[in-house]
């Protein structure tokens, strides 16, 4: 049953997702004891020009 | 008022859009009795690639 | 794989929303193709305190 | 703390959601207490294709 | 058309909810053009028991 | 920056939703490089009278 939503700013490669997909199924199921198979994880995407922290979008702040 | 939020994978055609939208808003309003133009209706569509079961992205599971 | 997120105002009986899972469920499968054990319907219900139109709370409007 | 999510139609200039950004974070601010760092903006951009209201999607209705 | 979905901790009061349906409708009407009508807030609150920052629920953070 | 959204059904004790900030915390930080402090994770609980799966209230389903 359980539907992890995970947003976050584009850019993380295939490989991370992949690895994240199955580590954060992997802690659902063993804390929940949901089945892995009923376990949904899908990725938001956003840029960093949609995404703003103190009133300031992130790809016009200095880092 | 109601807001219908569809996530679904991407891929579906324009007429599959049409259709579910006249389709998911007629039921709801027969059913709460909600006007049409009140209903609205949001696809948010994911790429298998952003999106998991099982702990794998579903563009890496064997179908 | 579908998941249906119906944002809605607090006061739906259990019929109606009995009625609105099978109903939505299979406007889902007939259009989409997906099967209906594939596809979740989740109810988000939102108090009339807590939603707001044109800037005015719903349970200080007058109807 | 807070997170805002702003579900809106695609299309909005650099200079809007700048300012967005900036008078959506100082309101709430202002009102809640919140220290602006704490505060999130999310833009949720939709295609008039992938939205809908009365059950007709947005970019086939006559405006 | 546009949704303010605002994810924030439960306990504000019922004036400073009045005052943020307000307070973002008018800056959401003042920088999109949207007409206030068009606009919903929905407040989504979360208890400190069901919020974690840095691994750690904020009920059980030391303030 | 991360937030995880967790939907699932009510019912979780304390010991879960803490054991579940911390892991799913250490997991993405492991995998992104976000620093642990920049993840929220917040769960959304639903219960089982507003959550349908293949057309049917999970609370009228036979287990």
């Amino acid at each position: 049953m359980p539907i992890l939503k995970v947003e976050m700013l584009s850019g993380r490669t295939k490989e991370q997702k992949r690895e994240l997909a199955k580590a954060l199924t992997a802690e659902m199921a063993r804390v929940t004891g949901n089945k892995p198979g009923t376990i949904q994880v899908i990725f938001a995407e956003t840029s960093s020009a949609n995404w703003a922290t103190g009133g300031i979008l992130l790809d016009e702040q200095e880092h």
